[in-house]
Parts: C-alpha cells; sequence; structure tokens
C-alpha cells in the first residue's frame, strides 16, 4: 500500500473508438470525485496528443445528467489519436505532467496504450516522480492478454450478431450468395460473434473464416459450393483480415494502395475492396447469379443507441476500479475475471502488470474453431453470449409444412 | 358496401425486405382471424412465386406467442422475390386463386406489387371471379404516392440515422473525411434520413447528396474541401442512385458488370464500388491523408433488434386496415395521413384506389433539399423524425472550454 499523493490527474482515450469507451471515461471520472486526493481532473483531448499540446478541458465540471449521456454515448468523448509515444514523445508528456503536478494518468485503450502506460511509468520511477500511471482495457478486437474479455467487444458482438441475424434472414427472403466481411486485423474474435444469433440449423453464417486459420481461395470456394448445393444460398463472414495459406493477407494481395497507419498496419477498414473481390471471385466461379457483399465498416464500433448492457456496465466498472487501484498501487492495468457461466454470468475485476498486457495480443483459442476452420465452436458461443447482454429472438415461416 | 364472400384468403410479401413488413403480415393474420368470411389464410413463400407453385402455409395455426416474434423480426417471414408478373404470369395466380377458392389477396409491397394486385383484380373482374386484392405498402424507400409516408421507411431511417451519429462522433475522435453510402436507388428520403441525428452545429453529415440533384464531380469536391479547411474533418452521406448532371448514376459510370434484375435495374446494392471510388477521387484530388468509406448495405433494411416503435405500430395496423378493408371494398390499397406533428405526431389510415399507387413513384419535394442541393432542410425533419419513434441523443466532450 502506497500513500495515494495529493495532485491532479488526466485521462483520455486512445486507438479505435467502441461503443463503450466513453462508460469506462465516466467510471474514472465519477471514481476520481470521490477521492480528495485528486485534485483536479483532466480530460486531455485527442488522447496523447492532448497531453503534450495541454489540450485539457475540466472534468470534474460536467453535470451528472451530461455523464450519463456521454456514458451512453459511442466513440470517444474526448477525442483519439493514432499516435504511438517514442521515449522522446513520452519525456514531453511527462515534462506536462510535472508542469501541471499530474500524478494520476488514465489511459482507456488497448495494448498499444498499456504499452504507453508502461513507458511513462518507468520514465517517471527512473526520475523518481511519484506517477500512478493506470491501464484502462478496451478493444472491439478484444486480444489483450489476462482479461477474459476487454470492454468495447461485448457492444461490436452484439452490432455484428444482430446485422448477421437480419441479413440472414434477408437471405432466406431473396435467396443467393452473400459476403459479410467483419473487423478484426489479427484475431477473429468479432468474425466469430457473427455466429452468436443462430437459433435455427440451416441459420447463416454458414461459413465463417477467420484471421486465425488461413485459407486458400479453391478451399473458400469449395466450401461455399457445398452450402449453396444444399441450402440454395449461403451467408458467409469474413474477418478483414484472412490471408492466404503464404501468410498474406487477402487484403495485402488486393489493395493497390499502400496507406500504412503510424503502427505500421495496412488499411483494411474503410473499404469494400475485400469483400466486392470475394463476390467477385465467387460469382465467376461458381456461377452463381445473386452475389452479394457488406462490409460493415465502422457501424460496428460506433453506433449510437446499441450498447451491450452486459458490456456497457463492465466498462464503466473498469474506469471506476482504475481510481480505486491507483489509490493503492503506482502503476496497472485493470482486468476481468468471468465468475460463472449462462444465466450465472458474472465478472470480478482485478489490476495486473502492465507489462503483462503491454504490446502483446492473444488470438482465438483453438477451442473456439471448428475442426474445419471455417466455424466456430460452442464453446465460442458460451463464452461471448453472456458478453452481448444477449439478442433478440426472431422467426421464419418459410420453413413451416406446407398445406 | 359489397358482401364479402366467405372463402380463403393469402397474404405475400414482395420486393426488398424491411425491418417491419412482418409487422404488416401479423396485422393481417391477427385481423383476418376475427372475420368469419376468411376460412383458411395461407401465407404464400416467396411471393407470387409461391402462389403459382402452391407454396403455401398455414398462418391460422402460427401461435400468438410466435406471431409476436415475427412481428419484431426483420425481413419477410413468407420470402420474397423480385418476380414482376406479366398477364400469362397473372392468368396462373388466378388459376390457382380460382383453384383453391382463394377470394381475398393481400400484398405487402411497393409499387410493383401495388401494380400486380392492380392486374390480377382486372383479370378477375373481366372474368367475374369475385375476388378482394389488397396492395399494403411496405419500402425503405418511402417513395409511394398517395401515402404520406411507407412502412419500413421509419425503420430503416432510424438505422441510418444511428450509424451516421455515431459515425460522425467516431470522426470527430479519428478526423477525416468519411463517405457513407446509403441505399435509394431514385428517391432520397433514406440518405436525407442521415442527417435527423444532428444536434450540434458542426454535427455530420456536413453534406447530403441525393439522387434528386445531379452533382458533377467537381462540386463535390468543392463541396468537401470546404467543410474540410473549416471544420478539420468531413461527414458526406451519398445516396447510392447519385448521377452526374448528364443523368447518368455515378453507379453505372464505374460498375463494369451490367447486372440486372428482373425489372431491369442496375445492381446498386451489395458492393462497395461507389463509397471506393469517390473516396478514391477524393483523396487523390483534395490530397487528405485519411479518407474512409462505407457503404450501409443490406443492414439499412434487415438489422434484427432496431425497430422504430412508430414504425412498427404504423404496419401492425396498415395490416389490420387491409383485411378491415377488405369487407367493405373489391381494392384498394392502404395509405397513411398524418395528423398533428412533433409531439403530437399521429397517423390515419385510408383506402386509395390501386391505381393511385401501382407503377408510380416520388421523389424528395423541393422543400426538403436545400439551396445548394447538397443537404436537407428544417422541414425534412420536422416530416421524417416523428417515424424513427425518436432517436438517442449523444455527448462529445472534445468541444468543451480549454483549461
Amino acid at each position: 500500500m502506497s500513500n495515494a499523493p495529493k495532485a491532479n490527474a488526466v485521462v483520455s482515450q486512445s486507438g479505435g473508438p467502441t461503443g463503450v469507451i466513453n462508460a469506462s471515461l465516466v467510471g474514472v471520472i465519477e471514481e476520481a470525485k470521490k477521492h480528495p486526493e485528486i485534485q483536479n481532473l483532466y480530460g486531455a483531448i485527442h488522447a496523447v496528443s492532448g497531453i503534450v499540446k495541454e489540450d485539457f478541458i475540466d472534468l470534474m465540471k460536467i453535470s451528472g445528467d451530461v455523464l450519463k449521456t456521454v456514458a451512453a454515448s459511442p466513440s470517444s468523448a474526448l477525442g483519439s489519436s493514432r499516435d504511438k509515444p517514442d521515449a522522446e514523445y513520452c519525456k514531453k508528456i511527462l515534462d506536462v505532467f510535472k508542469k501541471r503536478d499530474i500524478r494520476y494518468f488514465f489511459y482507456i485503450g488497448g495494448n498499444d496504450s498499456a504499452n504507453t502506460c508502461f513507458i511513462i511509468n518507468k520514465m517517471a520511477q527512473e526520475i523518481g516522480f511519484d506517477l500512478r500511471a493506470f491501464h484502462v482495457p478496451k478493444t472491439i478486437d478484444n486480444d489483450l492478454l489476462v482479461t477474459d474479455h476487454c470492454p468495447g467487444f461485448g457492444t461490436a458482438a452484439k452490432f455484428v450478431a444482430c446485422a448477421v441475424m437480419g441479413d440472414d434472414l434477408d437471405n432466406r427472403a431473396l435467396p443467393g450468395i452473400k459476403i459479410d466481411c467483419i473487423m478484426g486485423r489479427h484475431a477473429g474474435f468479432l468474425t466469430a460473434a457473427s455466429a452468436l444469433g443462430k437459433q435455427r440449423d440451416d441459420d447463416g453464417p454458414h461459413l465463417v473464416y477467420l484471421p486465425e486459420r488461413p485459407v486458400r481461395m479453391e478451399q473458400i470456394l469449395s466450401d461455399v459450393s457445398a452450402v449453396y448445393k444444399k441450402l440454395g444460398r449461403c451467408v458467409i463472414a469474413v474477418s478483414e483480415g484472412i490471408s492466404d495459406t503464404d501468410h498474406k493477407t487477402w487484403a495485402e494481395k488486393i489493395t493497390e494502395t499502400d496507406e500504412r497507419d503510424s503502427h505500421g498496419n495496412v488499411q483494411l477498414s474503410g473499404t469494400g475492396a475485400l469483400a466486392d473481390y470475394l463476390a467477385a471471385q465467387i460469382k465467376g466461379k461458381l456461377k452463381v447469379k445473386r452475389v452479394r457483399a457488406d462490409t460493415f465498416g465502422y457501424l460496428q464500433r460506433s453506433f449510437a443507441g446499441l450498447q451491450s448492457s452486459v458490456d456497457a456496465s463492465e466498462a464503466h466498472r473498469c474506469g471506476i476500479e482504475a481510481v480505486k487501484f491507483a489509490m493503492a498501487n503506482i502503476s496497472g492495468s485493470v482486468a476481468i475475471k468471468r465468475t460463472g457461466s449462462g444465466q450465472n454470468y458474472g465478472a470480478e475485476l482485478f489490476r495486473t502488470e502492465l507489462a503483462n498486457v503491454a504490446e502483446k495480443t492473444k488470438s482465438l483459442s483453438d477451442e473456439f474453431i471448428n475442426k474445419d476452420g471455417n466455424g466456430i465452436t460452442e464453446a465460442f458461443v458460451e463464452y461471448a453470449l453472456p458478453l452481448t447482454g444477449g439478442l433478440p429472438k426472431t422467426e421464419y415461416l418459410g420453413n413451416k409444412p406446407k398445406i
């Protein structure tokens, strides 16, 4: 137990927005108000870039009513940034912390953000500056280590599941082959979530292609052909990050642009190229007339009014817990432990070291992927369904007995 | 007042599915059960093609619980079809009606479906067959004549508005230029709905391009450049049906395939080509690094768990009213009259002649489009907002005063 200093705090949000990253922000604000150790609570606009520019707002002054709406709003209410601070950048951040007497740093983000916390925390220790750096997890990709799952995933999973449920019913109404391209560069959790709403034996998605299972085009065509022959239709969920068996992603193979973000990532989202390419391949080679493709795009992470209640509540708790942990520890990342399953699903929060989360990512484990590598298992449904807060039931009548 | 025959009835759903077309179906079923004139109520699977194939299910046997879920399910629970019956096709339909003693025909669809009802009704009269053919309106395009608005539009409008609200907040968090491509081949109602959730002066969409206002690429680039210079970002809503000033659609200009459906329409949906083309033009000519494009695709019309309460209720009432009208009239189309506005919004249903609705469409009226042809007016918000059943409020904090 260390003595929490009486000083200012800063909170910020980094990386891709989610549907509940603002619930974590509100958790931090509400809990910070309860601790006299925290004097001012600054909100840094556009993440670390807002810290170095001292682009701060006063979060203690935001009314409870506004905070309630903030918590329910998608995207990052403080703005975000793709900056990945190096040592020099982190030094500038520390300089601002010293100047403004900021000794609490709450950073809501993914593994890169955990790493920024880690670097700054280390630098602060080296110069003997009493800083408490806390990472609050968020990512729709659900790929952080240690934590059972990540705030932001459940809401995106709910969106993807509801989209594919509706799309599958649409495909029943007007049969054909339908490709749905879903976010997730390296981890297939969100693409796997496309299957969470399946209720009938012949419900789609009938095929699910994940970044964890490189696949040749011939295999995709053969899989699709088999489903189409059997059902007269086929709904396919494809991760934007799927790769060929030579481990080059399909997106890389077809993209002519080589735009990369500052983390060295190729742009996969915000274009329909991969889905359209797959549609053209299937249409040309399988000679099926009605082939359609949708790329879910940014709607998956920022859609107004569609939070998972479970996800929103956990994100909020993560923000609260980060502040509580900061009162007793000099650094850490908040993580979630699952307690119970199904109707008895619950979650406990705990603190883990920044180093355990920083820079690392995880993928869908083997138990979640079917033997053929083109679908998910019941174990994944058990894992992910509770995080959506429940999905709507649907009915289709075309299967009823004929008279 | 004509004497309603004691006979069987058939109901079916045609064209593109919507989020509430099943609510209309359930309205027909529930009301049909109350009229002893209607003996069996057949559901024809896949629209007119199900009628000629006698692909019928018994709708009187579906339990109330299942019907409740049907009404809340997106897409067409009886399946759909793009078949556009000619005289020979309609004769086959009449033959089945005679064979099965079907004298009530309820057809839920757009202007093509109204036309099918019109043709069959005329044929039945010519041969003295006592048939009652009723059209129940549905279309996300909102382009039917006579009716104030169409069931299906309000739910699609809610989806589009919530998507753009979230996307605009995402664009605030990570600024750049964002293009959202929205359904609507000839009528811009749904694209216009992208602006219904605007709350702050600088909220997006900042530009709205509609099929009703042909526009040159130079004009789009100039508009986008002006917004980007002012706000450092720009969210653009574009109809899939926008055309150049030579009246050729942009989609036609760029598409290499010439796939047309049986109505002679070029395929616009189910591909990201238009949005990607616009993104490439803007990126290349305006030299902006972060340009992204999403095509909302089929999610707009078939998304599970996202009905407009107003739309769902009106769709349900339209189904009920069609059966009531059929007890007193030989044919007709159900239409909606608005009573009151804003908080006092209400709707009354009335019967109109099939000929008034068949084959015709309407576009956004001039009063709904701004002077520059790149945005909508307050009059459109007043018209369309009540149909969404209300939209969520959001908050963004990045505009708060700096400290």
